[in-house]
């Protein structure tokens, strides 16, 4: 059987919807069928085997493709032909199948999925905060200005879990139009878009003039909001200072100096609870929730709406001592950033790894108005690779 | 020292933003400080002990939990002072620190918290779809009249998974104002309130006139939609009945039938992708998740937007096995409910549990359009807990 050519270059890589970049990748120099594997070659020499079923499943024809939305048509539910031929073709693979079906594939697009091989992503790897750790500033003109300098705050954002925007305008909604470049606002019980000053009836602390601790916000949620943006708009009340600290690395401390207190903070769920007359929102989980291999995932810490605490009697004792030592730890001040906002400045963190916290604020002598929303972190990883096309 | 009388009726449990009513509940008749605990006696005879340290930390005086937001505002940094005094105040608990400071228990909201007692909870526990489920069949005007047919369709939605509404209005964004009933919209890449019908540039299957297979939505997201609402407005089309299976319970034949299959497809993580100009939406997470005990937590399904399978090389085909293996249980006819939706019948259903589908259908026969939105499983369960105070 021999495979009939193409009349033009295939481009099975946008076939797959694939938005990454091949044409640096080396062709192929030989492609050799055996015992249900294809064996390549590039011409780096650089060698690699993938499964026939591998092969039929990722085949970019638009019969297994849908040619409009890309999207995988074809369902591996037959193990598949022998192949029938095989060549290749300006340096790209070509394949018979024993019924007669054809799949072509890109030299380069198969480069980057070798079995075995990492992904390379755009979006960064979480990184600790150092003792001395400040985190980026980007000024508010280079976010809206292209791609460059939304990337660098996205980048910071999602690799330190904190990053401020400068000098932004002292505009009402600011906050939405900067969230909305990234995704749609994540909406909670208190709405899409918050405000976060004094206010006459609060139905949360951070709507009072209290100083607040160090804390994440909606525990109470199954999957609190990820990210967290606090637009500053008025500021001259005395105190208010926002407090941050890298939960992720308090809790490396907590593992490395209290192991039996990391144990019980990350394998006792506890419950977290709001209540009034709208709203009763509660889920039940350990403060500190760890990965299959021990990393932690996400920080839970919120005083002010921790429920009752409902564990058995003999286990209550060692609870609120693990407690009491992550609370302490998480106050310790070397891992700690502190700012007055200044109008115009926002401050975005990663809700699930890094607490936030204010000190006091005297409602008489002046005012403080944040406006605040929260994002997926799904919108932020897919917007930073999407830019990251453009650069 | 003694305690000094209140001036009227405690109502601890309402200065603890506690919203269940505890009227029902036995007194108290004993009261006994013993090491670090105290022992209660109720009037049904019900004995327990609380820890002075948990006691402490629960504390409903004004100073320990705002007196506007009922939140917590005692943090339990110190081990708990000695009890000076205790004493029973109207069946009541009453109790003086050491340190001076008063604190006053409610006996009925003490008797919901005996510790190593379960939860009490208005939200129904999972049950899978047995061979002849059917679903709740709930009409909108009960569902707009009140509490009670509204909780009757939450009940529904979070017990099996899947209910209808029937007899709606025609309305365009009914299924908006239903959503919001409970909560906001949960808003994706496809936007907060998204059109099902065949499009001229489709950028996922959902928008084509083709046959799906059963799936779960946006399994390349970290925190896929967990609740589905898709409204009918228009179906004459041809074809295009809706189809439903219990996801939960496939995963439970899977794990009965095909241990290994199971075992694969709940610890080795693949990759969803969506891209196209605007989005690049990637999670890497396998098909089955399970919690700590092995529960099924979560399906993720969805061929068209399964990415490349990036696996060592020697793992492939197993896991292909494995998929095939799931891919057939999951369409298997006992566990099967299909419906051609009416036009205004609305159909809910849990995302993360329960696989939609629908036949293929004729766009030159008639129309189709359904209107569809996502909310939240927490807004689900808080809507529900605050209507069945009513009831």
């Amino acid at each position: 059987m021999t495979i009939p050519p193409t009349l033009e270059t295939p481009r099975p890589s946008l076939d797959m919807g694939d938005f990454t970049r091949h044409d640096e990748a080396p062709g192929l120099v030989d492609a050799t069928a055996g015992d249900h594997r294809i064996a390549l070659t590039w011409a780096d020499r650089r060698q690699a085997e993938f499964p026939l079923i591998w092969l039929r499943d990722h085949c970019p024809c638009p019969a297994c493709r849908h040619p409009l939305t890309h999207e995988r048509l074809h369902v591996p539910l037959e193990e598949p032909d022998e192949i029938a031929a095989l060549h290749l073709e300006a340096g790209n693979l070509g394949l018979a199948w024993a019924d007669g079906h054809i799949s072509r594939f890109d030299a380069g697009w198969l480069y980057r999925r070798i079995p075995g091989q990492s992904f390379e992503d755009s979006v960064p790897a979480r990184r600790p905060w150092a003792e001395d750790f400040r985190p980026a500033h980007i000024a508010h003109a280079d976010f809206v200005a292209g791609a460059q300098g939304e990337c660098a705050w996205l980048t910071a954002l999602l690799r330190d879990g904190l990053v401020l925007l400068d000098n932004g305008p002292l505009a009402d909604e600011e906050v939405r139009r900067l969230a909305e470049h990234i995704g749609p606002l994540r909406a909670t019980n208190f709405g899409a878009r918050f405000d976060v000053r004094s206010k006459p009836n609060p139905n949360n602390a951070a709507y009072t003039a209290i100083g607040l601790a160090l804390h994440t916000d909606l525990p109470n949620w199954r999957e609190p909001p990820d990210i967290q943006l606090l637009y500053c708009l008025e500021n001259d009340a005395l105190g208010g200072e926002s407090i941050f600290t890298d939960g992720f690395a308090a809790a490396e401390v907590l593992r490395q100096t209290a192991p039996e207190a990391f144990r019980l903070l990350s394998e006792t769920p506890i419950d977290f609870r709001f209540q009034d007359e709208e709203q009763d929102i509660l889920w039940r989980a350990p403060i500190l929730s760890l990965d299959d291999v021990g990393n932690v995932l996400e920080v839970r810490l919120n005083n002010w709406i921790r429920d009752s605490l409902r564990l058995p009697l003999e286990e209550m004792d060692g609870w609120y001592r693990a407690y009491r030592t992550f609370w302490r730890l998480v106050q310790a001040p070397e891992r700690r950033f502190e700012l007055a906002l200044s109008p115009g400045q926002m401050v975005a963190f990663d809700n699930r790894r890094v607490l936030h916290g204010r000190h006091a604020f005297d409602p008489e002598s002046g005012r403080r108005h944040l406006q605040g929303t929260y994002l997926d972190l799904d919108m932020c990883e897919s917007r930073l690779r999407v830019l990251a096309r453009k650069i």
